[in-house]
């Protein structure tokens, strides 16, 4: 049957094209900073395709459209444009070509490809351009398509912004400020275009609410010697956040304008930006203007990054706090689900809006930090199940449920997982159990000298499932925002080798996830997620030595460990966690209940 | 007191210099192949400052001496230069210039820095390039200022070479060169200059002794798709390696041609090569006769390396075998020095020199593999101790013997250490001794899914070390040559970080050092090194799994191995190892005192 919605919708994409000098046109799934999560403002590609998943570009030309998108989507792709005329491209696949090997292909001497420059990386973009300067093919990028196609297109996201006190920053925005000049000084550069959102807030001491999950606002920050302007959109300054400009220096001009301003500006050096997160039309711009001007752009990491990864002695303490009460709740609720399953009706959607429920009753909660992960049993297995309220299943007493979840506080960024056990499960699924948990705990436990990346740790988590055949297809860990995005980098905890990869040391005050998992299709999924803090362990004359402690304490599941499949030294830890968890959790804990419960999950094997 | 024969050679050089329009004149620590042992030939620095460590580089101006070397040989130097008018720049401390900022900021317009360009590496030479033609300052590389000056210095090392059968290398040349000619296509290359003396070694079947321990011929590989030219010594090309080279379509040149060759070549396209081997003449040569074709230059990675690393089956089973007579050798030395020590007079140089006479005694033995290191207490804890016949401690029947050696045998090349305790020890080195041992036994236990680097496995190693605060200040393995040099890459086990550097993964048929080590200035040094196999471990849908096979049988010394400072999975680790020991060595032991002892000395504990 026929899409005519989305065929409509492409005939008008194509007379546009037309009118606009434009071959082919694409549209890839990017907010303007390359933000983990878009705003229903940038979903062009799934209005134009019907496709809604979190990774796809789509490419039209004038007898031509095609959706490029990775393995985990190919089905869902192809169901989700039936009728469409848009034709699947799976990623990766043999003969398969890659978006450039085909615009190279087949566009034509003359041609123009058609991007919204805002959506697309730098280096994506220049490797475009590279490639199609090669054939004598041109680009177009400063002009967004949907703009006059998509009529009841949702407005871009535009929430109040909030200031954050200095004594819940631990940091002052000038100190931060000073600290970045410094780094800018180091680069031997007098200008610095940040354009990443957790980095600009984080800077700032402000927050926002414009990318879901995330406390951010849209906004850039132009930043040289003895100016900082902050770009944002005028309707989210509230007369608080005005007044902490004023005061403490920040210049604020229209998020709209930074093209203009970019346009217009005279450089006093070399500029820093950092390619990762500079979109394509901010860079053309720069570079023009830089070119003009006779100085140079240099690529280089964000220094805020790495400052804002390494966590202060104020936020670490609010952290540790915020993490006990998280935890606690999080206790309780795997109390009501183990006390309850079986007994009330419950589906995998109820349980996480009861968790959400019970989290938002927190003193200091903000928000969640990324929607509630749910899966009971064999959909615990999908890397990236999302039950839905019309679509989720029931949860009975058998088996486990696998709930990934935590929330922004004031004080702190959770993220936790645990999976628990409702009913029967197999000796495989025990066996698999174990050694997840063995993992986690013994990666937590390791020492290491300063100088250590997470590629030197993280077989830690892994050894006790390789040694059982097993393997996770995720990185066991990642960096954590305060009071911001739950994934920050630079430092994350993965294995594989990758050529021209940076790695980040990882140092005292860093705050990583540690969370193996097993995933078996059709039957179970476990992953063990807990949050850990990078802390000193003496130093000597080989250097100093580093180590983990936990953030999180909340139960391990102690029906779904067997000790046969574990190492004495791995039992001791668990002993250990558990009696942590106990006496930490305790005072945290009113109902008497859960205070017996607790104690008796605790207990020492 | 003046030192007035160096003296007078500087000035010698000077004149040199003057005649040649040369205003500085450098002389770095190198042969013409980047070789990790020079002949006397190339000991030019040593000549002109008396400074004859490992690691140094001497330049010289008409007002200026000044010798670079790192923190190993301050004192060395120091002592050696005494007299001489040359200044010690140390290395890495704060403030000294590295050579290059030396030159820049010394040298004026006009002026030149000359060198020999056969011993600079390209990658040194571009920078200097680089660096001196801001200043207006030019280089002169065609000229060895010493060959004129020293009149009685050592040839150049001019040895027979000889050819391997097929059947011991397990594959003939025609083979392997298709598989690098593979390679150069998949360069999109049609030339290729090899210049690593090795991998032409490996890549031939042909073996020399033209340097130290390393059974090479001085030589260079000029390779195209239907020829193939070997460069070397006329004088080493015996008999039968004329007729095998006729045979397999070997063509033979001078080696002493190779610049003037690569003057004439035209190309028939791009040319293949490898900035870490290829000294800046030849480099500057290529790279004339390339612009002039219009033909571009690719610097990668030798693809001879990785095929070399990765040993054949017929390589595997010869060196399973070799290792084993090696092994049985080493413990019976070990019984020798236990059952001789405080009775017969021992040093540590007639130690290593009664170790060496063993092995000379194996069938096959060609040579040894690098000079013996046999280091008695204290002594063991210096990186780089070498005890000579008039400077060698007493072995007296206290504390422990260090032993790191090695043979090249047809049929491959062995490494091995071990830490002989021959008296009384502390319990602090029966911690560290244990703690050594486990580090050793659990990295060769351990299993990994390929795509895994040393980086990701060297911390099985380290981590009992680093749990009781120690570390070792060197790499925890190297790939080792089949009948070739003791140290090969592409592989290693490492675990520090280094930003742009090259990993290797662990392929299956490596073959690696595992050696870890503690050493406690003024007290005592131990290391304990086997040499394991890559192996398979069964595949799955995660992937290829791998593990280590041990290649060495050598008894670890349970004198020195307390099991309270041992995670119980390593005294099983201890046990099963030891059981494999007793079991491979006693056939090949027939002495019954030494086989009721290795039963002994293998037991259970």
């Amino acid at each position: 049957m026929e899409n005519t919605v989305i065929k409509g919708r492409l005939s008008a994409l194509r007379k546009a094209m037309g009118a606009n000098g434009v071959d082919y046109y694409m549209m890839p799934t990017s907010d303007f900073h390359n933000s983990e999560y878009s705003a229903d403002f940038f979903k062009v590609r799934e209005y134009f395709c019907g496709f809604d998943g979190s990774n796809g570009t789509l490419v039209v030309g004038q007898d031509f459209a095609g959706m490029w998108t990775d393995g985990r989507y190919f089905i869902q792709a192809e169901n989700q444009m039936k009728g469409t005329g848009v034709d699947l491209y799976r990623m990766m696949e043999p003969g398969v070509p890659t978006i450039s090997e085909f615009l190279e292909k087949n566009m034509k001497e003359g041609q123009t490809l058609g991007f919204d420059g805002r959506v697309i990386s730098t280096s994506i973009g220049e490797d475009l351009e590279k490639k199609l300067s090669k054939i004598g093919a041109a680009l177009k990028i400063d002009k967004d398509l949907a703009e006059e196609i998509w009529t009841d297109r949702p407005s871009l996201p535009c929430h109040d912004m909030y200031v954050l006190s200095d004594e819940l920053c631990g940091k002052s925005f000038a100190e931060k400020l000073s600290d970045v000049r410094k780094k800018m000084e180091e680069y031997g550069t007098k200008v610095f275009l940040l354009s990443k959102l957790d980095d600009i807030m984080w800077l700032t001491n402000l927050r926002g609410n414009d990318v879901e999950c995330n406390p951010v606002a849209l906004s850039y920050a132009y930043i040289t010697m003895d100016e900082f302007i902050l770009f944002v959109q005028e309707k989210e300054v509230t007369a608080e956040v005005k007044a902490y400009c004023d005061k403490v220096g920040i210049t604020l001009k229209d998020y709209h304008e930074i093209t203009a301003f970019l346009e217009g500006i005279s450089f006093s050096g070399d500029m820093l930006y950092d390619k990762r997160n500079t979109n394509f039309l901010i860079f053309k711009t720069m570079l023009g203007r830089a070119k003009e001007s006779k100085v140079e752009l240099k690529n280089e990491k964000n220094p805020t990054e790495l400052m804002k990864a390494i966590k202060n002695d104020t936020e670490i303490k609010n952290i540790r706090e915020v993490y006990l009460k998280d935890s606690a709740k999080l206790t309780e609720f795997i109390y009501w689900v183990k006390k309850n399953v079986g007994k009330v009706p419950m589906t995998e959607y109820t349980a996480a809006m009861k968790l959400d429920g019970m989290r938002a009753e927190i003193p200091g909660f903000i928000e969640l930090s990324f929607p509630t992960i749910s899966a009971y049993n064999a959909n615990a297995a999908m890397a990236h199940y999302e039950a839905a309220e019309d679509n989720a299943a029931e949860v009975k007493a058998e088996g486990m449920l696998l709930v990934d979840s935590g929330a922004t506080y004031e004080g702190g960024t959770t993220d936790v997982t645990r999976t628990i056990v409702v009913g029967e499960i197999s000796e495989e699924i025990k066996k698999h159990y174990t050694a997840t948990v063995a993992g986690m705990l013994q990666l937590a436990a390791c020492k290491f000298l300063h100088g250590c990346t997470g590629r030197n740790v993280d077989i830690y988590a892994r050894q006790p499932l390789w040694d059982i055949d097993i393997d996770y297809n995720h990185g066991t860990g990642h960096g954590i925002g305060y009071m911001l995005n739950v994934h920050e980098g630079p430092h994350n905890l993965r294995w594989r080798y990758a050529q021209g990869v940076d790695e980040a040391l990882l140092e005292p005050g860093m705050i990583v996830s540690d969370e193996p998992g097993v995933y078996i299709e059709g039957s179970h999924g476990i992953r063990i997620e807990n949050i850990v803090e990078v802390v000193k362990r003496g130093e000597n004359s080989y250097g100093q030595f580093l180590g983990f402690e936990h953030l999180t304490y909340v139960p391990i599941d102690l029906d779904a460990i067997d000790t046969k499949y574990m190492k004495p030294e791995n039992v001791e830890l668990l002993n250990a966690y558990h009696k942590a968890v106990y006496e930490r959790l305790l005072p945290l804990i009113q109902d008497e209940d859960i205070r017996a419960w607790l104690k008796d999950v605790t207990r020492e094997i």
